[in-house]
């Protein structure tokens, strides 16, 4: 057995020296340092196929950079994200900006035009540019006919140097799945071009054959969960007939007692298939704003 | 200001009788009761359209039936759900069942062939049972071409005294939304049929327009989000960009700090126009299993 | 394996027929069923002593009759509460009242001298009267040297109809423990005296004694934890060098990932010996304020 | 307002640059990033008094360095703790150790002689050197008469280069004050020499006495509270009668609805003039272990 060893801090330690300490602490600390550990030993394997999960709204929370750098660095083969994180990220790359609040008047907030997302504003307005490019570009857009095409062919739209996951991914050409795409701002504005008699037919099934084909076809497989919901579940499905994922970080601020997948443990997917009886994973209770530079901080090259 | 009053349990007490007294305790059993009555007051409002998220994997917990006496009762207009409750739910109509389990060894219920949820095991054979009825039934199932009438085309395959939401819905002429149906067994099912070559044509956005217009021509609006993921987020924006909610019940085990929208409070929905600056709402921290007997108990006619 | 059955609402159902129904539902509501029958047995056996772990500010949010009638009907041995606890209820003692609020401002309550507690407000003038009650009866009071005595000695002084936990306990003879009294109002109106150069001599480690003891000597030990902190932890290191409790029943909303004592799973005291290993148990992850009501309905005779 | 910026890792980066960047990005990283701020400002400011309420078991997490070196940097001036941590500090203090555990079966564990704590294990053996430790010095200990007495001279005891948490205050002078000590370890050595017939009178309300004073003199005063329980709400009555804190940091996993005192926001202070009016505070919501090293890296000398 492995002795805890107090974390000793100083003003010039270093984030890798930190979480070198974190994984031989107790309670979450621990649980940081071993993703750490596990997210360097499936980036580093050859073979591995990095399905990333990511849901919430990471990026108006600021960590955008660290998904972009992630794909740039070609840490991540597959990423299934929500609709809000993809609209907020082409938010950004059309010039908008998201701002802090600490404190909240809803009713406020309302009359000024700001949309609260916990202690992050984004300014009502931003909608008036998502309208103009989705105007803008629809002929070429409407060309797709399935939503990870969709949200690639909103790459390519973007310019060069843009800053954005969308963008990163393109280039890298990574997939992004987005299985409830419609439920989100650029859903909404396929709805506006569809409402006013625009067409566009984006298959709701399509994007299935190609996740659960490189699912089946990778011969190692790492998964990252960054909050659940569809994303989680999404790559889940798609390992649950190939022969399950051999690395696994969860990062959750929701517990197992709930019952949803979310909060589900990664052991549970034993059961299932979706996690090899052998697999390297652990679950990591906490913030995805606070964990992720600290498990990714180091993987970079 | 009103006192608070202490609960006084006895043996036969109706549940109608303890919501009522938990309206005047603190705590959570206060929200119960304040959730209680404006469950009432939707419901017997009229004009108000009640818009039903439901998350999480509410059938295989045994809330199935509290969903589908709401609907036979005309309480519910529209219901968003995930695939999930949609899958065991049709699961549940083809005569398979849910167990119980109140300890876990994923890697022995794998051997067995048990897919676990939390405290609820499901045999991982149902799915011969849903391959069998998509087989036989994908001539019809074709047919359509948005994710609602898919559902729809479901609830009437299935035989008029099927004990299940989707039938529930398809008789009461409820509509079914589900964006991230791909993201399911029911998706899995469909992609089964395209890997082998089978067409269908099921557009990812076309149900939008409706539950829009549903949200933009209700004059008054209720809202219950059961857990909070797509389901929720789908109606809520629905509801931007109509006059809001005028009434709304969250229940969720997600506390706001994590920033996603499934903790997110109902009042956050006001900043963004999804909530009116004078709607009546509340949001229950609870467990939705043991909330929404409660709730709903004396709600049904 | 059990079959999950969907919980069938009504009307005019009871308590006792919903948690019964609960049992065979699955998430949360399987535990309520699950803690209701464990409750059952604990109470009923001939032999068992039961402790009752009472943290949080239970007083103010309503479940002070609950525990008085579970006192009233000898299924409670031992109390262990906080000193919180203890002080709301010998306020209610005294005359005064806890309060609603549905939202609040700290700053316009602190102006007009109320006290928040969640969504539950005190006047800040009811340390008056404790004050009064504490000058009053010093000479009686500072008679006594531990602290179970001295909280006796406040149930003596109280009217015989008195609504009250400390009264129930006093008039049933069953002992409350409260280790850290000092960390509460009481503590205060202590502090208030000693300040003012009045002497009472509470020894801090007395009561100790006689709680082993009653550990030691218990044939069969059930335990329940509502809420965890000092309580909870008094008990278990109680029961840490006897053999371990037979029955467990822990509501608490803390999730074990933070590895503090009031998260902690039952199952965890297996390792340190305060659990038996084959007792019976269960986590209920509620509200205490919602789960109290339906465990305890059908138990009080 | 001011605009959020995205985290940009990097494998060399200090975590006082993180941090920084922390500040300007959403959610709970903001919040590290605030408290850290408040932190350097209530310990630079001369006439601060900082007042340390140490909940939990951070000890056997491996929080122990940390405190010892903000005492030893003299940014503490009264710190309030469990029973738990001083009892574990002790354990470490006689040359005892914790260990890791990832996975857990306690009735092995129980076997084995290792007590549990989440991911952390404990000889049950610790027990004797303790029991040595009381029994040899029990002549000293006895000639105490209150709780931080007893502490104080249980750190005279050890050997000048223990690295304590109890040493590090007594040689730096800082009282530790620990209302609920019964409900420990130590606890459990005390009343072995009682129920033995030996003698000792600590008195459970006397350390009221000076905390209240130290609170009620200090012209500016400080809270840090890790975890919440009896540390946190002794340090919070202690300041209710004086001005209350005008700078406050709060690290918890619990969320406000359960209605406990743990997982109150500092915001809820203001009602009881325990946190002034205008007061700088923060609510950082994320496991202790990893946010202390966050928040205080840059903060030591």
């Amino acid at each position: 057995m492995d002795q805890i060893k107090s974390i000793k801090i100083s003003k010039d330690m270093t984030v890798t020296n930190l979480v070198k300490q974190m994984s031989t602490a107790g309670f979450g600390a621990r649980k940081i340092g071993i993703a750490n550990g596990i997210a360097n030993k499936m980036f580093s394997k050859e073979d591995c196929n990095v399905f990333l999960g990511l849901a919430g709204a990471m990026v108006p929370a600021g960590m955008k950079q660290i998904i972009i750098d992630l794909i740039n660095s070609k840490k991540i083969n597959v990423l299934v994200t929500t609709g809000a994180n993809l609209t907020h990220d082409l938010i950004e790359a059309l010039g908008e900006e998201h701002f802090h609040c600490d404190t909240w008047n809803d009713e406020e907030f309302n009359k000024k035009g700001y949309d609260r997302i916990y202690n992050v504003l984004m300014k009502n307005k931003v909608y008036e540019k998502l309208e103009n490019f989705f105007e803008k570009n629809w002929e070429e857009l409407k060309s797709t006919n399935n939503i990870k095409d969709l949200i690639q062919k909103i790459g390519e739209l973007l310019p060069e140097d843009s800053n954005s996951i969308i963008k990163a991914c393109q280039k890298n050409n990574i997939p992004i799945y987005c299985p409830a795409l419609a439920d989100s701002g650029i859903g909404l504005m396929i709805w506006g071009r569809l409402a006013s008699g625009k067409e566009i037919k984006i298959d709701a099934f399509e994007d299935m054959k190609e996740i659960i084909d490189t699912a089946w076809t990778s011969k190692t497989k790492g998964v990252i969960y960054i909050g659940g919901g569809t994303p989680k579940n999404f790559i889940q499905q798609s390992l649950q007939f190939s022969s399950g994922a051999d690395y696994g970080i969860q990062i959750t601020t929701d517990s197992p007692a709930g019952g949803g997948s979310s909060g589900a443990p990664l052991e549970e997917g034993k059961s299932w298939g979706k996690l090899k009886q052998d697999a390297e994973f652990v679950d990591v209770n906490c913030d995805a704003t606070i964990a992720l530079p600290l498990i990714f901080a180091n993987t970079l090259d």
